[in-house]
């Protein structure tokens, strides 16, 4: 056995709890090095009299290198000591917190603690997002509702999008079009910002408690919220809090004032005055954007300001949720009170953080409840796209994905195959419908909630910012209405079986030079088989049905 | 090269800010399969204009299986992104977020991240701590100073100790014998429980804001800290806030009036009434003690009464920080807001946990200082008194703890070889004083701060609890003045040193199956060189002075 190869650590996605009541252990091995896992454990303070228990931990995942073994337990006083026991066809070996050992260890203070399952620490997305099927829209091009509100230099709908110019979409646009999105199926938008700012995407914001007025007004918003909700549809706002825009007042006093503004304190200045030296900054911004001055999120009355900004929109407008803006870049400390302030707010709000990478800092429970899934996306991507990525490599990292994260943020993961900052996925695609369309498959079928970035679902097309960020396509006959039956059927196919949205994953087939994948989605007495083939030779894979009394093709050919 | 032994995820002890200009990054791989590694990184807005840089990584530690590589970088925009390149004598291979990799990969998006330093997210302990010497005071067996407000049925000082008995040790015995603590030279004291309790150890508290009458007066507890302070010396509380007594009028109203009781909520009750139905209390305890309920640290209540509490000792009598008993069952949530409340009354406050296990996750700057190094401990006692443990296992663990934690948490970990929970250091020893000054050489020598249980110093001896808990002999013929001197001699070379308590550590030599085990502390242009030898035949261990210009034997023999 590779003892190398053999990882746990308490914490994380190694031990956590998953409910009030469930302990989630999982422990790392070599693939296909160990037959046989077995979890010890008891209660720490009656282990020495009762003695411990054994039950068998399962695979849930591998990828390249590595096998990942899962168990739960619901220990009746909330505490657990634990180790591991490793059998191979010619080895056997124990694990605790001290080491490896070529014998059951009997000292059980020296074994893994989790000392105490307190309810207060419990990782809990609000339950709603796990049904959630999101539809992302930019506000500026989704539609005009209400010419009146248009910017003065607003060009004709339908333009070519650059980066500076706006065609007057709107809050009554939106209003107007929500049938619309009933009839596609989808339950929850999230909106890129809508908070007054000078630029058409609005990443730059001058008031955070006011929408844009070439948008609507606060009031309009509010109708919007409740046109939505009265379809079952909830709203999630983008919140823009690592940076301000340049135009924000605090930030225009400190640039008049320097030091000696009363909001000096606000921003992260290296130097006075606030200037822009060989393209750098006197101040901290994102990336180095002389109009995106990052946020002091550590001063007091930074953070008053932004809390009270996640709290208005909750309360006073109804809104869902947030979905932060380089959500990283901000501190901890920050992010945790405004956790607190947003689920006090309403228990059910949901906190998506946009962060492209490796996300556990931020998913233990304490901060947000999701992370936009982008390395799922360059797997579907890399995989049914692009075909960089085989069929094994697809499996290997969607594993990988899939034992990172804690349970409960593995089932919440915002799943997306573009965005705003990212080339329309017809346009990655080829315009190759077919592929456009295995990779929605993917999306659909995974343990995540997805996202459809507005107009996917028409056929918009689109190189990255400004080409992803067409207006819509409001005119029937230019729509791909081929395209739109097949999302408002996978939509519904999904919201119609929890399977897929909540079920089990199980990898049933993969191999390394092979484009065919194959996987299992499983729920009570439901059971989906995903078979996909990315490759253009026709594939034949064989998997065994199982229990399965009679199957049904429900989507696909077979 | 083993690509499963290496292992690198951001955060934790693996990349995080030393300082608020300084970001440490390591990675582990197999021991001694890798020659270099080279660290890879640049600013992620900048890396494809100015590209990255590349810097060569040092071994900190190593251990039975791995060797961990660190190295230091001042990001000028505070951002880093980065990768590892690993050699050996025939293979090269690059790692970033995407897995391993034959050649550089180009695509910087794909590094791992660290995406911002935030100073409010920097882990920060106190500075003073880093130069502390403890002494453990378990205060009814310290001194009896005022034998007037004895406990009713105190015994004659030196008894025999058992678990329920007495002998009058109060706060104005220890202010008597601070001259001593100055002798010995001590600058910090820990106290075991000072509140209102029945017991002798005090564990079971009824009032967090009142000194146990028996050992004095409120008033009388901040003469002690003035008394204290004026001789340089701080003052550390045991915060008892996993449980309270039995005795605590709140579980007495919830004892008395059930569910209907206004403190229903300041415990976890499982079923009402409160009772003891086969052993196992109907409501949550530290173990199964009866008369010690476990707090509901996520009651608003109680988080309240128990931040006063926190406040109250430090703003009010002048503490210098909180040791918090059984640290690791009480919610993450609570420790934070417990923290914030601490380091607002002083930022220089001390908070130390009770934690016998892993704890990295009370170790990210947000909870705790510190914790009681018991993983320590245990290799200090099974190598230098036990020998179970040879000299390469000895030096194994103490490069995996060093490597465990951040740099800073190593700094100041609490570091003990026994106290009021374990044997006495000497009767571990079997008495035998040449192996217990071995073993305390090792605990001044390493990095963390050094803690003297009571008494060990004049040789008291004592199994577990109640043994250990022998009355302080103050009858200098009956104290072990050698081993005094021992001990006093000990500390002012730690105090005199710099390198002893804040300089690298290197292991120079250990052996499997031998012993003798040497290693170096180096600060500026001292060097230390601590050469050990456990076993009872002689060794000779060869070192390389380095660029040494003259050498001197500080301690021991030569």
């Amino acid at each position: 056995m590779l003892r190398e190869a053999i990882y746990h650590r308490p914490k994380n996605n190694w031990s956590y709890a998953y409910d009030r009541e469930t302990i989630h252990i999982r422990v790392r091995t070599k693939r296909d090095d160990v037959v046989k896992v077995t979890l010890i454990h008891g209660d720490k303070y009656s282990w020495s009299v009762i003695g411990s228990q054994k039950i068998d931990m399962n695979v849930i995942s591998r990828d390249h290198l590595f096998d990942y073994w899962h168990a739960e337990v619901k220990p009746t006083f909330r505490r657990l000591k634990y180790g591991f026991k490793f059998q191979s066809a010619n080895d056997t070996i124990w694990l605790n917190e001290q080491g490896f050992h070529e014998s059951e260890p009997e000292n059980q203070n020296l074994y893994f603690d989790f000392p105490f399952l307190n309810p207060a620490d419990v990782f809990t997305p609000p339950s709603w997002v796990k049904d959630a099927i999101f539809y992302q829209i930019f506000p500026e091009r989704f539609a005009n509702g209400d010419p009146s509100i248009d910017p003065e230099d607003a060009e004709p709908w339908g333009g070519e999008p650059k980066p500076h110019n706006f065609f007057g979409g709107d809050l009554q646009g939106i209003i107007d079009h929500l049938d619309y999105l009933t009839e596609l199926g989808v339950n929850a938008i999230y909106f890129n910002p809508l908070f007054e700012a000078p630029t058409n995407h609005k990443y730059d914001t001058i008031d955070y408690l006011k929408i844009d007025p070439h948008f609507g007004t606060n009031e309009k918003m509010k109708e919007l919220v409740e046109a939505c909700h009265s379809r079952g549809i909830k709203v999630l706002l983008d919140a823009v809090f690592n940076h301000s825009g340049g135009r924000f007042p605090p930030f225009l006093d400190v640039k008049e004032n320097g030091a000696e503004s009363r909001y000096a304190d606000w921003f992260h200045v290296r130097e006075f005055p606030l200037e822009v030296r060989d393209r750098v900054p006197t101040y901290d911004t994102f990336a180095f954007e002389a109009h995106m001055p990052k946020l002091n999120t550590e001063n007091a009355e930074v953070q008053q300001y932004l809390l009270e900004v996640a709290r208005y929109w909750i309360e006073e407008i109804g809104v869902d949720g947030w979905r932060l803006d380089v959500a990283n870049e901000v501190d901890h400390r920050f992010w945790r009170k405004f956790r607190d302030v947003v689920k006090a707010a309403n228990p059910e709000a949901y906190i998506l953080g946009e962060i492209w990478h490796d996300s556990q800092p931020w998913l233990a429970g304490d901060q947000f409840d999701a992370v936009m899934n982008y390395p799922l996306t360059d797997a579907i991507l890399d995989y049914a796209v692009k075909e960089t990525r085989d069929g094994r490599q697809f499996a290997d990292l969607v594993g990988y994905l899939h034992a990172a994260y804690p349970q409960q943020a593995a089932e919440v993961a915002f799943n997306l195959l573009g965005s705003h900052d990212t080339p329309r996925l017809l346009t990655i695609c080829g315009e190759d419908k077919r592929r456009m369309k295995l990779a929605t498959v993917i999306q659909f079928t995974l343990s995540g909630t997805p996202c459809v970035y507005y107009g996917d679902e028409v056929g918009l097309t689109g190189e990255h910012d400004p080409g992803c960020r067409k207006c819509m396509e409001w005119d029937e006959s230019k729509q791909d209405r081929d395209l739109f039956r097949f999302f408002a059927e996978l939509i519904k196919l999904r919201k119609d079986h929890r399977a897929l949205r909540d079920g089990t994953y199980e990898l049933l087939y993969s191999e390394s030079g092979i484009q065919a994948v194959a996987f299992a989605r499983e729920y009570d007495c439901e059971k989906f088989f995903i078979a996909l083939n990315a490759g253009n030779v026709d594939a034949t894979v064989v998997v065994a049905a199982g229990k399965a009394s009679s199957y049904e093709v429900v989507f696909g050919e077979a």
